[in-house]
């Protein structure tokens, strides 16, 4: 897609510390990374995020994510690994472009997680719910 | 496994408000959420965290996980989903079955997202990238 920087870097018209690439995806460090290491796994097929995702590029994400998640911890010798997934702007996404943070963590690195909230009642627990589950009926399962 | 909380959640044995299920994975909501719908998507099988589960595991994951994201999104209205996937307790993981968060975002909603660090520099980058290569050689691609 014309002026999609990911679309760029895919294609190779814009240079990036790329660390993994097949037919399908690529992997480059994050320029602003939450540690050293911070990669970014990304679909060279334009979409805009998780939910404008085609079911075949999703079932070739989850090994990779796994195969790349070992490896960044390996060679950053990290403790952890935090994956992030931002999807829309109010989702933390700044780039339009599918793309998946692969961050490799350390003991008390300092990055704070977000605190939960604690004061949600059981009605507002179970309206929810069944929001969800009646978007998603017919599940023998419930 | 004996003493997994997810792994009881799994088999039915402790309560939750469950969302989906299937044969292999089950979603329900977390209990101290981001924002009400954050929703943990867990496979049923126990793994330790995406370092340990198996790649038929991993390729169910992605098409879930969007049509989850989906459907979490327009149940509760929000404008994005933000997904976290934790990693060993460096990586923010505290219940060790694999799971993965689903969280609904609403513009404004006052979860910061981690700053990136701007002093790298170009020679840090270049040995992190060479690293991390080194473990995935033989890429036709780079």
């Amino acid at each position: 897609m014309e002026d999609c920087l990911f679309c760029k870097i895919s294609a190779g018209s814009t240079p990036a510390e790329k660390v993994y690439e097949d037919e399908d995806f690529i992997a480059f460090l994050d320029i602003k990374p939450v540690n050293l290491g911070h990669t970014l796994l990304v679909p060279k097929e334009h979409s805009r995020n998780i939910l404008d995702m085609s079911d075949t590029s999703l079932q070739k994400t989850g090994p990779l994510l796994k195969k790349l998640s070992a490896v960044v911890k390996e060679a950053t010798q990290a403790d952890g690994i935090t994956i992030g997934w931002n999807n829309e702007a109010a989702g933390g996404q700044l780039i339009f472009h599918t793309h998946i943070h692969i961050m490799p963590r350390f003991t008390n690195d300092g990055h704070v997680h977000w605190k939960g909230k604690e004061n949600i009642s059981a009605e507002e627990f179970s309206q929810t719910g069944t929001a969800i589950r009646s978007l998603l009926k017919n599940n023998p399962y419930l």
